[in-house]
């Protein structure tokens, strides 16, 4: 297992690297690699391999990559399918470690090119070389630098992807990234003629800047694998699968994407439950779960508090509690008592704690209701986030005026804030914060999400990222 | 109902507004409302009313309305309630037409709030005043500029808005600014002591700068005539509805905020759907639905053909698609002829169809599909709003060269923009675009958002939006 997961090690973290189909028509493919390879100062050397041009993006070019004068650990292949054997011969030659291939037109396109792929895979395993793909779009690593994807804004976290999908992985990292948390390492497995799924979770399990492993799945290569090793690795780090292939006309698409067989939706679903694996739907409670799994404690039950600054949010959040199976619990006597003394005779007296608009309450409520001993976790709806932009076009003296009311409003809701950091730590309660109001410029906001506590759009999004934490608390209360 | 209707443009259109309440003080409902009224240069005239201030943003004070030297044809009341009684009787001496309680602690708070709440509406219903609230935040009407309730960014458009819920309103109205279209009127309609969601509804199916209704519901004061109502409006204008209180602690905690009872929720489900109100489970559904039914054509069936530029949008499309009930049909030969003409051999073969990333080849795709006989509504995955943002950090003339070729890939994505103009037009089947990059800065994207094609984040998005459009579309032709 070890020098399996070195061989990987070359793939993420190489001294060199050399680009088989670089180019300079920003057309190809070849071009976007070697401009993202480029653009940053990194540790590793990059090589272009082009037999027409002399230099690309400002490095030379070699004829074939026995020309390049220096080691190469890791080649991206970039050429139609036909010459991919003949790279691939050069890159055993050169003595390559590890060979990632975009280059689409094999086995998912069945008769031939299922032939030239077989071609490819054996010169690489004679030559010991492990490969990615073919028919991908790349990977990266935040702490090396090394992207054959697009990244741009991208930043380092603690949030592993694997996808069968290119275009689908670069999605759930553009998600997460607008979203506000950071990623470790990302691979798109295409084909998976030689690495699969399974081998890039075993590395991720070990690997040291990851600590939630999101994959995007068409179709298991060796299920039982999968699951002996989600069973193992969820205990210490959390797996969130989006399984695709869920109808037979689902299948039959992945079938000719990534020639890949989705095998029965039913056995899956509860092999994934039966192992800890969080099954998620869509990208959207993919990017939530995994942002909650960053910071927050894992529930110890389901009941819900929930405080809100507007009745109506409240009736909304409830709802979905109800529906997704937590329970919304009436509040004792004791704890409205104390309610009672912090606000206003209007509000709910129950839970869902309806505020009826007294924003500034939210700190007492929110530490009441944490140390409440019949609630496992708190939703908190509106109270962060919750002062609007300035509007434009009032009276000069009455826009200062409402500045510096909303200057106060602003630093009541940072010391709610820094409030949460010390209750979080102090109950080890999960706070699920649901912020409707637009967030882009809320610093109290920004202020949460540097401490890697992120918030949710809606109350009902809130309610369905409890429920994923409360089930998979379940799964690791019942495991141990 | 003529005579009805009438008192309530009063509400929407008055040639005097008074705020009852009105206050110097940031900190204060009758700051806020002043401040909006005040803002932008509007026709109606605005009367400040508080007996300690001279002026209050810039406009004289009255100690009491019955001072105010001219006509006031509709009030907003922002005191306690116990000070709310007095003040309609001021309304009543004044011939005033109709008035916003935005005050709470009426009703919901049962006891004295209950007999309150009868005395203010004795008042007005002797008066011949028309009431909306109390307990509510406000409300608004583009096309006057009449802005009781924040709404700085909304622009006039066809979708009305009728909430229960001020905050849940409010939200709503932000998230359909979000995705870019605009507003007629909003109502928070509040403990509706008088006017109820059923009178605004037989409102906004008479307005004529409303085609699309939506509502957020607690509870109904008259189930019977709303039901009868939805029947004969869903017909000439779709009305999408929030109904909350599914589960019996959602109910009660509607019952504390707006003294609403909600029903039972299978019978108001069944009811929903014999009138063809199209029912939603939350917000983002909502803004969805309502955006698409703008300007895109009702499909005639449920056969749904993807065009897609990665694989994997295509697979979870299609499981989205098949787990709604709508149907991805097979190609035909004739089809899959035509498109083996534009597309790489490497494309799926197949819906979804796979471009393999040859998102130039959108055009001829989606043209292709939209003709096919056997496909009643397209959904586009990433064709349009593709182009990434530019790098930073590449060497001069390479950013150059990039930056050339990005500006041909957005002429094509506004040609195939243009295009779409025309075929909707053309085959009258609705065509659905989701765009998975960031979307805010794309001019294609904004293209159609000023034509009324708004875009949708996910395919399972897309598909279910396409979902909610066929049902809408059964229901009229069943219903004709």
């Amino acid at each position: 297992v070890r020098q399996a997961l070195k061989n990987i090690d070359y793939l993420f973290s190489p001294r060199s690297v050399a680009v088989i189909g670089a180019s300079n028509n920003p057309d190809k493919w070849g071009f976007d690699i070697m401009s993202r390879l480029v653009r940053k100062k990194t540790d590793f050397k990059v090589y272009p391999i082009n037999p027409k041009e002399k230099e690309i993006l400002g490095r030379i070019a070699y004829a074939r990559l026995t020309d390049v004068p220096e080691d190469v650990d890791f080649a991206v292949i970039v050429i139609p399918p036909e010459y991919a054997a003949a790279a691939m011969q050069d890159c055993a030659a050169k003595k390559v470690k590890s060979v990632l291939i975009i280059t689409a037109g094999f086995k998912e396109t069945g008769g031939m090119g299922a032939e030239l792929e077989s071609e490819v895979i054996s010169i690489a395993r004679s030559g010991g070389i492990r490969v990615v793909g073919p028919n991908c779009n790349g990977h990266f690593n935040t702490s090396s630098g090394l992207f054959t994807t697009g990244g741009e804004d991208v930043k380092p976290g603690p949030v592993g992807i694997i996808s069968h999908s290119g275009n689908f992985g670069g999605y759930i990292v553009r998600q997460g990234t607008e979203k506000g948390f950071g990623f470790s390492k990302y691979v798109s497995s295409g084909n998976e003629a030689d690495l699969t799924i399974e081998d890039y979770i075993e590395y991720l399990a070990e690997d040291e800047d990851t600590k939630i492993i999101c994959a995007y799945i068409e179709g298991l290569k060796d299920a039982r694998r999968f699951f002996d090793l989600a069973k193992r690795v969820t205990r210490k780090k959390p797996i969130i699968v989006l399984k695709a292939g869920r109808s037979p006309e689902g299948s039959s698409a992945a079938m000719s994407h990534t020639a890949s067989l989705s095998g029965s939706d039913a056995v899956h679903d509860a092999a994934f439950r039966q192992t800890g694996v969080i099954r998620v739907e869509n990208v959207a409670d993919m990017v939530d779960i995994a942002s909650a799994l960053i910071r927050q404690p894992i529930p110890r039950g389901n009941r819900v508090g929930i405080v809100t600054v507007g009745g109506g949010f409240g009736v909304v959040a409830t709802d979905t509690c109800r529906q997704l199976g937590l329970e919304v619990p009436p509040l004792s006597g004791e704890t409205i008592e104390r309610l009672n003394r912090i606000l206003p005779s209007r509000w709910s007296h129950a839970n869902p704690i309806d505020m009826a608009g007294t924003v500034h309450s939210s700190y007492g409520c929110i530490g009441n209701i944490m140390k409440t001993g019949g609630i496992d976790v708190v939703l908190v709806i509106s109270c962060i986030g919750y002062v609007p932009r300035l509007p434009a076009g009032l009276p000069a003296d009455t826009a200062e005026k409402l500045k510096n009311y909303h200057k106060t409003m602003v630093e009541g809701e940072l010391q709610l804030v820094e409030g949460l950091f010390d209750r979080i730590g102090r109950y080890q309660k999960p706070v699920i914060v649901t912020a409707v109001n637009d967030r882009r410029e809320s610093k109290p906001i920004a202020k949460l999400a540097d401490y890697g506590i992120y918030t949710y759009r809606t109350p009902e999004d809130g309610a369905k990222v409890i429920s994923y934490l409360v089930k998979y608390g379940n799964y690791l209360a019942r495991s141990y």
